[in-house]
């Protein structure tokens, strides 16, 4: 199917925004946005939950996004969490909140893929360059590094700090004087300092700042004479001798100074004077695309079916070599299970099937570590690793259907309790893969598989399990394993 | 130095053995050997606990061993210990009784390098052969098949079934029928099924059985005219139908079988039955090497300086493609500062040193998963990864140290307590890494790093830390990090 809109929001530590898109010829025009202010990395406790004032305000604004995305279909709607939702203790209690009053799955994104995105979304809004490029993102709770060429990130990097955090961590009372701007920037120097040498093996050409904090920096310094439009070093000098002067942040008053960035600036200041020093620049220039605008062109891949995602499944299959052939036979019987079971042919059935076709191609990663507990060794690397195009939920869930494929099901209970497709999906993996457990290509029976009351019914094709004792065997095993978590897994032969 | 008398101890399911070789000339010729048939694997409870009973039996029997041993040097002995104390959950509390008792330490090892040094124990006891070798070792709970050429494996693997366990289980009172039989059997096969056709694809010409159990077994077809010496199909259904025929083990009397043999016969009939119907053999000839003259080679190249643990690190250097500069830079240090707080130059600073190579080696192997938390992906594959050579301990002994290389010192109380040792050697390696974070060369200062009544102290020479006011900031992170288990770490400038 075609869209012709396509939405994004951004949950970020300092706001949140929403855009939408108009799509027109493969490419991305802006039809509308709308921001709130919430500071969610702000209402961090010091035992890092949100804390109850923070969760409202994020609700109420959620409620009035939730207006502008009345009626768009799902699957053109994408919702991302960043920095504070990373770290939240109370995250999941929070976002099925912020999920029911939005209207919309939030998918949660390590900082890696933030950084994608943020490539993506900023490279697109300027002009093609042959030329490395720099981009620099400082977030609320997060600083986005990433040197690309044209639309192609070649080294990404997220670091723990941000223009809320450090706000709140060295200037908490708002005072500033030599020694808290001092023990800031060091902080933050020490981030940037473990990827300097990377990157400046990499090298790059041009450096171009993105997100609020750039911007409020680059109007500051230009209104001041500093520049003619970019941020500079210089600049920067000047906006710490501002603050030094002040020696308060409510007294700050700078010329091209928003008073809504007032409560966020000796952080940002801190973070892009630490990333100046270390990575030796003079000048960067400020870019409006940002992670939303990423959002975005990641959608349009995927209801084009140019899913990056797909591209990340392969590069994986190909880094862990996985015998494809075993995949294929697990991967075909693991479908047709799952789809007797589920026939409908909606969006969310493709969504699931897709899952479960990934999950098959990298069940066995693990054996790159181990053979024994192969499958735990692939749920590990699934949940850790780094994954273009998946967020920290899906990766979650991926993982846990490769962890499902054998062996005890006690560890299952709570994820099947939360998620009963996942349940379907996991059963059609363990039987395809207790079928296919000779890794040989065999013919295989008729086979019918459906609800029961209180759980699954198998029916085999008459003949077949009488020559085929050790399957018959696996699942009399499979018969105990699910009884152990009180569901019903019976199998007969076909009358 | 060399070496002429060199002790393995293997504390096997079933029996305990301990081989004394004598070295000449890069052989190694048997001298002395003990067996005592504990039968370790019978005295797990049902929550795999190591009985009262069986602990005091194993203690006897070590105090045994400990006469033999006394006076041999710690690095010419080299004690293993195999499944049940691998699945044991009382595993760590008996040991520490075992050690005292035998007045060595135990290393209990993964099923793969059981595997691998079976494999080399039967084939240095074979006649050179052009051919490939299937080689399998049924032992008290686990069974091993490799298949290998010459002296290298190619494929190995540890199956959990073994004549202890499997008697226990399906024969728990003695009594046998073909309904009890069966079921052992498909359980059995059920776990060969899982390799067969890797192990048809590399192919083989000689099948060979090691242990005691295929020594047994081929007495018994011997002595009843089914074989001329080896174990053969018509043999072993023999066997089954002598159990059949018996009905119960305590009435079984079969010409060859020896009384001592009785109490594991079912189990090891039934798991060498299923290997012969899964793997399609016709015979299988018997081997006089073991596990203990694995151990053996192994000690025998490590004393001569061809440690199969170096052949395993520079695979994984390999594998994970780790940045072999910085390596070299965080290694010079790590060994350099480790050398100054314990100067001793004797064999077990020797073998500290080794272990911090290379944890140094490996220290970044987790960035193949992702950069966040990378310390902790290494750690995990190095506890979980199959690594020939190493004991179990000394994998979780590395994964400790890479473990303790950055991040909070918290998670290391514990071990810190257990080995004072790789307190010690963590420190080195983390200020190793703190230096060296920036991954370029440069001029380090000259360092003195030392005891103090609380902990450590760090002199460096006057002037650099001026320059390098990161380094002083990591180094107060560590002041902070080292006091928050209750180590004192200070540092200065030298006078």
């Amino acid at each position: 199917m075609e869209y012709n809109t396509l939405a994004a929001v951004d949950l970020g530590s300092n706001s949140f925004h929403l855009e939408i898109g108009r799509v027109v010829d493969q490419q991305i025009y802006p039809l509308d946005s709308l921001k709130e202010t919430v500071r969610l990395g702000a209402g961090l406790t010091d035992d890092k939950k949100l804390d109850a004032t923070i969760q409202e305000k994020a609700i109420t604004a959620l409620k009035r996004f939730r207006e502008r995305l009345a009626g768009m279909p799902p699957e053109t709607v994408r919702v991302v969490g960043t920095n504070t939702l990373r770290v939240a203790k109370n995250s999941k209690e929070f976002l099925a909140r912020a999920e029911g009053a939005l209207g919309f799955p939030i998918e949660v994104i390590s900082g890696r893929e933030e950084a994608r995105l943020i490539y993506s979304g900023v490279v697109h809004s300027l002009p093609l360059s042959g030329q490395n490029r720099l981009v620099v993102d400082i977030g609320g709770g997060s600083t986005e590094l990433i040197i690309g060429h044209k639309l192609r990130p070649i080294v990404m990097e997220s670091l723990y700090m941000g223009c809320v955090s450090y706000t709140r961590r060295y200037f908490p009372d708002g005072k500033v004087d030599k020694k808290l701007l001092k023990a800031a920037e060091l902080a933050a120097r020490e981030q940037v300092q473990a990827i300097v040498a990377r990157y400046q093996k990499t090298g790059w050409k041009e450096a171009v700042g993105s997100s609020g904090t750039a911007r409020a920096l680059a109007e500051a310094i230009r209104e001041n004479g500093h520049s003619s439009g970019g941020i500079t070093d210089t600049g920067l000098a000047f906006l710490r001798e501002e603050l030094l002067k002040a020696g308060d942040m409510k007294k700050l008053s700078i010329p091209g100074l928003r008073e809504e960035r007032v409560p966020v600036f000796p952080g940002g200041v801190v973070i892009m004077s630490a990333v100046f020093a270390e990575l030796e620049l003079e000048e960067m220039r400020v870019a409006d695309g940002a992670l939303r605008q990423g959002v975005l062109w990641d959608l349009l891949g995927r209801v084009h079916h140019r899913d990056i995602r797909e591209v990340t499944i392969e590069q994986f299959v190909k880094r862990y070599h996985t015998d494809q052939t075993q995949a294929q036979r697990v991967g075909h019987l693991a479908r047709a299970l799952y789809k007797q079971l589920d026939p409908h042919e909606g969006e969310a059935e493709f969504r699931k099937l897709s899952f479960l076709s990934w999950a098959v191609e990298l069940h066995e990663i693990g054996l790159t570590i181990s053979q024994a507990g192969y499958h735990k060794h692939s749920a590990y690397v699934l949940a850790y690793a780094d994954m273009p195009g998946f967020s920290r939920q899906e990766q979650g869930w991926l993982s846990n259907l490769v962890l499902a494929q054998r062996g005890s099901l006690g560890k299952m209970r709570s994820p099947f309790e939360d998620d009963p497709d996942l349940q379907d999906l996991a059963l059609a993996l363990r039987l395809a893969v207790i079928f296919h457990r000779s890794r040989r290509t065999l013919k295989l029976p008729k086979m019918k598989l459906e609800h029961s009351p209180k759980g699954y019914r198998l029916e085999v094709e008459r003949g077949w399990l009488e020559h085929n004792t050790l399957v018959v065997h696996a699942l009399q095993g499979e018969h105990d394993e699910w009884g152990s978590i009180g569901v019903s897994f019976e199998f007969s032969e076909k009358e």
